[in-house]
Formats: structure tokens, sequence, C-alpha cells
């Protein structure tokens, strides 16, 4: 697998950044969360005055060979049919980033089907991943082509301009994968990595939650994150894990969105921890795992609306907050400029 | 005190917009708090194709002549020196606005200031309300004035044909008014509804705490809404109490910001309980009984981004999620026009 050699983000001007936040009229503090969502990207630019270029969206989708196990409250020929309606522009990630002026990239990382429109980016490592009942989701080949794959999706974007990235997906039986990879990850127990995904009653969460645990059985001594990856990933979350991870490393800010997103990030920072400067989480999904999955990197996430869509539907939400962050820091007025008094 | 006789909103079109969201290409409620305030916009304008048009935010501003008792962390001439700012430009909430699109109203409702500027709308009461620590904050001839100069405003911006109107304020001094009104309404105590404010230290808290029970002991058995903001309202708060009333009575939607807009929400509700359904809450602010006040109401806000600034900036951080969940609604293609097969 390919090396990444992730630089932490330099600490230099945090104090000129965080006395411009505090010179802005406002009490100091006021704009929470917005002020340390404007502190972490002028860090990262290593900018007082940071600014937010061609905003992206990157739709990786995937399918998966354990969706005949019935762990999924839709069919897996679902998972084409929306790659189709991104593309004509009929998906809530299409109405948000539409609304946002983010662009939006759709890449076919192994779906099912095989796709005519160019507004596709071919990125295909195989017609789905195999059930990780029985044998490895994919080879160690197919690991190194996803990543491959991966890093050319995010230099595309990057080379284009974009400064900020935000990562979503599509894959019917993916929240499976997150949950396989979150339990390893976060050592914990399926019980509180498997939700509902799109949808399950309490039977069908049932055969998700014991096939999970088939699973496990299945591949048990995982120990570096390319095993995990090659037993129960869809190619969808490694070519996520290796753009987001290509991502940090060119200096971009990436936007993670729910459950599935997150734990393609729980697998790029196992490979380099230094991406956690890089990232901000948009929301906490309705999908029961995730909120652990955000605790277990301590991280707070910038939205909570319940959203359970994936599709990087998180990351066009949240992006108006995030470029508040970085409006107020550059155009509000400071006590100086506006003769305002400070504080008593 | 005017009547208001706000309508009920209408459910007959509930189950007809539940079912054109349920029939967007997503799993069934995944877009979670989208999906409510897309249902709640709906039933408001009686339409399955809801719009947002022109909106809004107005600043009240108004200053406190229990300023003077040391309740706030800024001296109290930094009320009128805010609003030259928001005349100029520089503050977050012009910010915000501009980010957005939102058309920013600023009123002086009763300002210790003589604004020479067009652009804030003269509402002037008088030059700041009176101590509640040893008299009525206003009388009632000044409450009536409040509340005309309150209706006018909104009928103002309705008439300009916006029909979302979000409620921001400034006055050094209002989060103490917030307090007692908060602990009238709603049958607590003080210490539960007393906080930091722009950012008094432990023992600016507890002075500012001191004083309000006095202002209590000052205004016992106040019993109508009326008489709480006679006692201890803002000219800001009173009007904005209004304002709010009449928006609901044109069938315009609310949108509420922080601690003090929610106060003005309280009693408005006291007032007229049928406007609750206009009302969308923008954020749960970090000052420390607006939770309090959201669960009396029970109500969910949009976000919680730790905002205490006023200004209505938490409506202005808000609008673009408010705007998403009308645009799914109008947008997203449908199961059958997208041809996704629909859950098993």
């Amino acid at each position: 697998m390919i090396d990444f050699k992730i630089k932490q983000v330099s600490q230099d001007l945090r104090d000129s950044i965080l006395n411009a936040i505090n010179q802005k009229t406002k009490p100091v503090g006021s704009l929470g969360k917005l002020e340390d969502i404007a502190l972490q990207i002028g860090l990262i630019q290593g900018s007082i005055n940071p600014e937010l270029i061609k905003p992206s969206i990157v739709v990786f989708a995937g399918d998966h060979g354990v969706a005949a196990e019935g762990v999924s409250a839709y069919p897996a020929e679902v998972t084409p049919q929306m790659v189709l309606n991104f593309v004509s522009g009929g998906a809530a990630i299409n109405v948000f980033t539409k609304q946002h002026g983010i662009d939006l990239h759709v890449v076919d990382a192994g779906v099912n089907y095989t796709f005519e429109s160019d507004e596709v980016i071919d990125c295909k490592v195989g017609f789905g991943t195999k059930s990780y009942l029985y044998e490895q989701a994919m080879t160690k080949i197919e690991l190194n082509e996803c990543f491959a794959y991966g890093i050319k999706v995010a230099d595309r974007i990057i080379d284009s301009g974009s400064n900020i990235i935000g990562f979503g997906e599509m894959g019917i039986g993916n929240t499976s994968s997150a949950a396989l990879i979150m339990s390893e990850v976060c050592f914990l127990p399926l019980q509180e990595c498997v939700g509902k995904g799109t949808g399950l009653d309490s039977e069908g969460l049932n055969r998700k939650l014991e096939a999970l645990r088939d699973a496990k059985k299945t591949h048990p001594n995982l120990v570096t994150p390319e095993d995990i990856l090659c037993a129960f990933s869809g190619f969808e979350i490694a070519q996520m894990t290796a753009a987001m991870l290509r991502t940090a490393d060119r200096g971009a800010v990436i936007l993670v969105d729910g459950f599935i997103s997150t734990s393609a990030f729980l697998l790029a920072a196992q490979i380099d921890p230094n991406i956690i400067d890089y990232a901000i989480f948009s929301h906490c999904s309705d999908e029961s795992g995730h909120g652990k999955m955000l605790d277990y990197l301590q991280v707070k996430p910038v939205l909570d609306l319940q959203l359970r869509l994936g599709e990087g539907t998180g990351c066009a939400l949240a992006y108006p907050i995030i470029e508040s962050a970085v409006r107020f820091l550059n155009e509000m007025a400071s006590f100086e400029s506006a003769d305002v008094s400070e504080a008593i």
C-alpha cells in the first residue's frame, strides 16, 4: 500500500488567528463552533485569511456481495439506479450541491452495472465485492487498485483548483461494511456498531447482526487497516479512504459525511493519524453507531439533523456553516475598525 | 393591547405533503429534521410546493436601565455602537445575511442614542428602559407603543414580499430581561434562567443573579404577559413579541434566534398559543437557560453551534438548512420519476 506522510498542521499562526477572531466585534467565543472551524481552516491553510475555493463533493459508489444476504431494506439494484439519479440531477445531493454551488463528482468504484455516461468517473475495480460471509470482500490487488483510484480522484479534484472536498458514498449494504470496520478499529462489540441502515425493521436488524457476527467469525485476527479493508470493505469505502488520505496529504480540507464516510476515515486515521488535523465532521447521523465513532475520534460534528442518507448530503448541508466561519474571519469588523468598546 | 387571532395551521395537506416527502428518492425519514421543516412550511403555506420568498431578518435594538447595575460584561454604549456597525456592514449578522441573500432590517426600538442613518428604522419609544430594580421597565403606554411599532415593522417586511422573517436583537443588558421573563413564564427559579450573557465571570454572574433576585422582589404578583413585559422587558423585546405575533397572524414563517428572541416568543405564545405552528427554532444557544426555554416549548432547534451572540445570527446560519428542506421537497426526483426501486 502506498505510503502517506501527511504533515501535522503547523501551529505557528494559532495565536495570530485566535487574536484576529477575538478582535472581531462580538463577545469573545460567542460564535462557538464557527470559531473552532475558522481556526482549524486558518491553520490548515497557514493563513489568517483562509479561503474556500471550488468546494467539491465526491460520491464513491460500489456494490457489496453481502447485499444478497438481506442486510439492507433496499435491493442491490438501487446502487446503479441512484448513480443514474445523481447523473440526471434528481437526488438529494444534487439539490443541496446545486443550492450551494458545490461541484459534484460521481465515481463508479465498483457498481454492478456498466455506466455509459461521461459524468460517472470510471474507477471500476469490479462489479461488486465478494460476500465476506465466505471470503475476503476484495483481494490485496483489488485494494491496491482502489487506493490508486482514490488517489487519482483526489488529485483530479484538487488539480481542478478545489481546496475543500466532502466525501459521500452510495452502496446498498455498505452500513454493514462500516459496522464491521467500526467494530474492528474501535474494538467495540458488533451490537454497538450495527444499526438499521436505510430502514430495517427489528427482524431485519437481527438478521443483519447475525450475518455480521458470522462475518467476524470468518475473518478472525485482522491486524492492519489493510487486513480490515480486504476483509470487510467495499470498493467505494477503500477508494474513499485513499482519497481522504491524499486530500490531507495535499493540504486540502476534508469534510466527512456520515456513518460510512466516517468508517473510511477511521481506517485513514489508522494509516496516518495526522489526517485528523484536516478533517471537519459535518454531522452526527441517525445511524446508531455514528455517534460512537465520533466519540472514538474525539471530535464534535457541525450538525445534528438526524440524517441517515449518505451521498455526502451531510457535507453539503454543513458547507454553508463552514463558509460562514471563513467569512466572519475575513469580513467582520474589529473592535478598533468599527469603534466599538470592548468588555469592561 | 391589540388582540391577535392567529389561525391554527390547517392540517388538510398533511398526508399529501408526507406522501410527497416519502416518494422522494431516499429512504423514508432519512432527511431527518429537514423533513419536519418541509412539512411545517408546507402546512403553513398550505402547499405541497412551498417557497421561501425574500427571506428577512429584523434586529430590534434597545437599551436597558438595568445595564447601569453591572449585569453585563460590556458597557451600555455598545448598543448604539453595534447598531452603527450593523449599518456599516461590519457585524456578524451582516456577513451571514450577505452570504445567504437575506434582507437585513435594523430597528431602533429604544436605544440611548439618536441615529441619523435612514437605514435604521425609527421605532424609538425612549432612550432606554427604566431600571426594574426600582420601577417598571416601561409604562403601559410605552408597551402599547412598542406593540404598535412591532406590528408596523412586521407589516412593512411582509408587505415588501417576504414570507419568512428571522428575529434578532441587540441590547446590552437584555439577557437579564430574558432571564426574568423566562423565570415568570416558565415558573423556574432565577438560578436556572440566569447565564453569563456576553461573557460574565463568576463574580459578575453572582452580581447579576443578586440584582435579578432583587428585581423579582420589586415586582411580585405579575399575572399577564403585559404585566411581565411592563415590569422586565426591553423595548426591543416588546417590539419583537408584537412583530412575531403579527408575522404569524399574516401567515409567514417565524425564525426564532437565541435566548432573548425566545423570551419574546415565550410571551408571544402566552398571548396567542397558535403562534407555535409558525415558528422554527434556529438554534440552541450557549446561554445556559436557552435549552430549558426550548424544552418548555417542547421544540427542537435546527442547529447547536454554541452560539451566544444574538443579532439574529442563529437565524441566518440556520436559513440555508431551512431552504434545503423546501428545495428537496420541490426539486428531488420521486422513486417513480427516477425509476428507482423502493424498499423490499
